[in-house]
């Protein structure tokens, strides 16, 4: 592990670090780490109705609106590098040049942790198969015999933040992050979501009600924290502590 | 919350505490914290083979000696206090002035964390009704009505630590600490433990093994700890964070 | 079943049914079901944390203040009756005699549903407990050989309301119910729970995006109903159908 | 959704959908129903060992014959429209034209609901895998960006129709239907698959004994309806309603 | 272990033994077993409907009828011993002198398996408590100190017999026995119960069916054992083996 | 299936087999079985950190290095044949190629059981797709019109072998095979995996523990086999039997 902090976010479409995430990020930014947000799709087919029912709307321009927003948001964010791989979405496209696009990303990064989708999402295939590519890049990036002479991945946990509708997901937070001091941050990047204006009140009650949850787990009416915004993930793998 | 630093150990019966968590137990207390450990049985009849295999022998004669064990594997760990509530075991018989004598000891200790037993074990009942018991206790424990004036319990973390045979406890760990440094006292408590010696390989195996887990999840090859002895549990609440 | 169409709703304690499923029960009076509740406790002891902080307090006062809330929450709902069965919380304590009470409510209402807690509930055991005793009950009420003479009950089906923190409940949805025509009813009755003012806004929020997780279910933007509130229920038993 | 009522079977192998859907394919296309079958392989070398062990069969006979007991099937139910994508079996072979191929179809019927296999078959990986195949197809139907032009989806019900063994498919009936109005037509269609007469009495046990689960969930033996046979399904998607 | 070769049932109810593992039964008392039978009630009060309905009955009638029913099947499958409880159904009232009865009766048989419900049941709670009270009662049977000189018990595999709605009961066979030589002995026992005539035939077919699933999990099509009629298993503990 | 007593394991990478079912397949050997083995890559780039780790290494020095390791330790075994795939590894590269020829293998073979990995592996997506093409394979070999002519296959056992982290990757063992007898084979067979010292008391470790676990569930003090080594599996069919 480098002695930089860093972070590596995979989103399957370019909207979903915002929702999701972006608390994190943003504050993750302000205690010193570098995020670096990967964006597999714009998209562009799949999540961006409201522009397909303007008259005369083309691929290119819906993936540019798409890009800009997602841009926008990075920057209200902080974030410290965004990639766009463009692999079309519904359905995400995952060749073994992605592979290996992929790991060369996670490799440079070096991240301390990793994020992304839900392990189940029967309504959204992207979103579950992007999981299970980002595990199987992992696992490429941890072997001494890819690319000899990198450096190799140590054992980032795999955070999975939230999803839309979390119970049909099969989806447990069990850690809760206290995004109070960065959702001026957080509001502002959900704005530039311009396209998807229906979410922003959802994801902001999301992150009030998760602000609740973080009250109620860190002491609740004797002595819990007063939270007012916060996030919830899902940890893929065991922590590691010299003190519970 | 209060400021000094204190942790809460359930043990159904006398030796629990030793194989499942006396790493945590020792560590924590050179951390500074002092730990409370409560055996609600002495595990006299239903661990205790090996004494009631010898001629004429008595269940007090047995009480007295898994007593004595377990006073000495808590003077080799440096437990803080130990308290033996002697409800027999086999099964343990839970009352409502248990439940209220748990309470109180609960709220006397204000633990930062507690521990028990796992969720489900068919083999043996006791452990898992404790759970529950452990539970409904800690819920009592934040009531402002239950007792006024005495000082109310916040939301400390409930660990469980590990069974037996834990594939069949549907116990699955998510953290895991590194008990190198006490290791020594680990051995010599479970050394205490003279009528099951032979636990006493099986749980060091289990130390060394989940050592090796300890350096997996750290980085494995690539940086991670080099851990000898670790321990693992289970958390049944989220954690509340300000950095992942 | 009766031709009455009815309804019963059991609530741990006295605030329960109004956050869960205060939207259920007006819309189904509205719809000319009977809806009675049975509060088992007043939540006296456990949920009256804002009153226990008043120097002087008593158990009585707590009772008494709690039950004229749910009384009034019960009103502007429209409740056709509510029942006070006052077993203390923090433990719950069922005895056989409060079995054979509930009995006799499920045969004398003879509901086509009932609705009760989360099977699991780790920060509450009061909660999972009461859906335990239920079921219980609900087998008992259909026992022939149970005070044969009275009516015995069908099959109806058990709705298990939405608990605090959905996913460390193990709760999932599997219907939702618009409630918009009823919501301001329900928002006055979550404003008669005076002592509890830190919940509106959460239940307010959790209502808007179960509206949101209705459009998104029932088509989306293309075709989605525009429900602006709705709860969310979990079924026990499989449902019987003429058409899917 | 279109105004005209219709619904959309996939189907592994050309018989799948008269064992596990015959019944609600009957008794919807009574109901005013268009119900389309899609069957998107023969089931030519996985299912027909009773024409592969006649000497000298090919692929091409095989195909044929069990293509005619389809169709015969299939009008024996009184089908819409049957159609076959002739992909191969044992395993079924998805590429990216059957997936535009099969979305190309979705759209075309829009149906009300979808039927499939059971998520997970470790004796039938076909089954499964068609089943995460529709689930994209789903997805991809719902993208206002897939072929611009076309009529989007909405978003119905996928039922998982009933797997050979129950249990060993993680799958649960959460509804059931009474089809004893078309149980002839259902058995007819059973007597169409020539091949494979050792399992016409097994299917013919399965509707009765599900009958039997609707009378003991529409109410037992205190008004449960007396329905002879029945067919159960599990959802994957919550309902969304206006009465419970 | 004993060297005689004996087995123990332990039914909540008079029938429950006949329906869910006749087969069993009979098979092994033609394999040498002594099988036990306990029945920990009649079913008087939940399961006697049909006399229930006879105008003036009493519940003395309706278990001396239901105990002559059990006997007589009993008597059919060639039942070593039956004993009967006599706890009261729905619920069941199980007290420590009942624990302690059940004890004495699994030391005094030392059985090579044990039988008895599903973990889970929400439709009769009966069944699930008696399952926790069984594997409560074989931990203290396994207990050196309890009743110092009796036999202690070794591990005896406990089997969960097929419950009536097994996907509704969490219930998964992974054992099939081939009961197809004593199945005239289980249909004669099955038509002892005349009280629950309407179960007959589905409780034939589940045999019959369960028959399908052995010669599917035998080898099929490719050497499959050609079994008629099977009851299926769920095993709580693991298997130890000399070969697989 | 044949009346040669034969097995087929396969192991995603080179030792795989080694560790997790060394016993089991010196056991059958010496039980007469013919056991074969295909390791479908020999873990060159993901499992040889020690090699890469010598400077100038090549993947050709890798692979003949790891090979010579598992023909060594294959020998140590008596396995009676091993087959390298050479698929390449992190990630294995299934082709339709592939997938034939392990269907020829095991056609060839006709195996009373298979053995493979566990079905869910975060750490290493290796290992989960293995199992996954395995019953695959396993479903097209047991197809009549698959290469009609060749012997077709039954429905053998698939054994899931213990995994690096049991809990982590949902594997629960329900069957203890005692190999003390081959004990010194397996652990001769482990030190010839020379890369992978760090492994050796892992694995010792494990297999003591196991036998602690099948002196527990075959008797315990009571009765228990002296088992001194045992290897744990999960059965993913059920068994057929004659007797419990």
């Amino acid at each position: 592990m480098t002695d930089k902090k860093t972070a590596l976010v995979i989103s399957a479409h370019a909207a979903d670090f915002v929702w999701r995430a972006g608390g994190a990020i943003a504050l993750h930014q302000k205690r010193g780490y570098d995020v670096t947000v990967v964006c597999l799709s714009y998209g562009e087919r799949g999540e961006s109705a409201k522009l397909w029912k303007q008259s005369g709307m083309t691929l290119d321009v819906v993936k540019k609106a798409r890009r800009t927003e997602a841009e926008n948001a990075a920057r209200a964010l902080d974030v410290h590098d965004i990639q766009f791989f463009d692999l079309g979405d519904y359905p995400l496209d995952f060749t073994a040049e992605t592979r290996d696009r992929l790991v060369d990303v996670i490799r440079a990064v070096q991240p301390r942790f990793m994020m992304s989708h839900s392990m189940w999402d029967p309504y959204n295939t992207d979103h579950m198969n992007t999981t299970k590519f980002v595990l199987e890049c992992r696992m490429i990036a941890q072997a001494w015999g890819h690319n000899p002479g990198q450096k190799v991945l140590g054992a980032p946990q795999l955070y999975l933040f939230e999803p839309h509708q979390t119970e049909q997901m099969q989806w447990k937070p069990d850690v809760f992050l206290d995004i109070t001091e960065v959702w001026d941050k957080k509001r502002a990047a959900i704005e530039c979501m311009e396209g998807q204006e229906h979410l922003w009140n959802f994801y902001t009650n999301v992150a009030e009600n998760r602000g609740n949850h973080f009250r109620r787990n860190s002491g609740g009416q004797s002595g819990g924290r007063d939270a007012r915004y916060a996030e919830g993930f899902q940890s893929v793998f065991p922590r590691t502590v010299d003190e519970l």
